[in-house]
């Protein structure tokens, strides 16, 4: 198999956390065990990539936002049309964090805080622009 | 394009952690901006997976592990001989949380933690027992 990496988001209530990423992202589920006495461990997907969601265990290092203030990693959707991306995230019940714009480094994009604490860059590219890969 | 998500990993020394990446995980640099005074933005990718790292900036909200004390997100890559991976890891001057074994969930899996306060389990699902898409 091809290597891969991806990210693991530590949350409490992590069913929710997962019934809430898929109302806002429209991520699928690839795996899910768990539940909402033991924690959860869920692979998702959006489109070709994907990341997992599991129930903070701080005695294992592993830390929610909620417990830290804060947050070490955050993450970044690309999307043809970012806009209706974000406005579905905050339907769903994620906070703005700073509305999507055009940003002086050629990517429309903007963020938001979901219910748990982690954050989201929604964007794109601006035409011409392109640095990344996808 | 396709929707794609990835994890954008705040650190301080962001381009020492560049470094690190490539060294310890074989990382290529997609895009490159900024400097040791400026702070950095990077977009790396392992195969086909990608991760971004930046400079912290804890005035919007991105913290690294080392402001935190902890980490709300853990890396997992997925590869055929993480035995391997990790002792690379490791040699790069990351530090084993514990070592690479077979799981009671039916993963071959090692944690370790790299030098700017991230973790990463390498690992592989065993044979007969795949959950994911890879």
């Amino acid at each position: 198999m091809k290597t891969s990496v991806a990210a693991m988001l530590s949350v409490r209530r992590g069913t929710q956390a997962v019934e809430f990423y898929r109302d806002a992202f429209g991520a699928r589920v690839l795996f899910f065990f768990g539940d909402e006495n033991s924690g959860v461990v869920a692979h998702l997907a959006i489109e070709d990539s994907d990341f997992w969601v599991t129930d903070e265990s701080p005695e294992h290092q592993n830390f929610s936002p909620e417990t830290l203030s804060g947050g070490t990693v955050r993450m970044v959707i690309v999307t043809d049309d970012p806009d209706a991306l974000f406005a579905r995230a905050i339907a769903a019940g994620a906070k703005q964090v700073w509305p999507v714009a055009d940003q002086s480094y050629h990517w429309r994009v903007g963020r938001l805080v979901d219910p748990f604490g982690h954050h989201w860059e929604i964007g794109k590219p601006l035409t011409g622009s392109r640095t990344d890969s996808h």
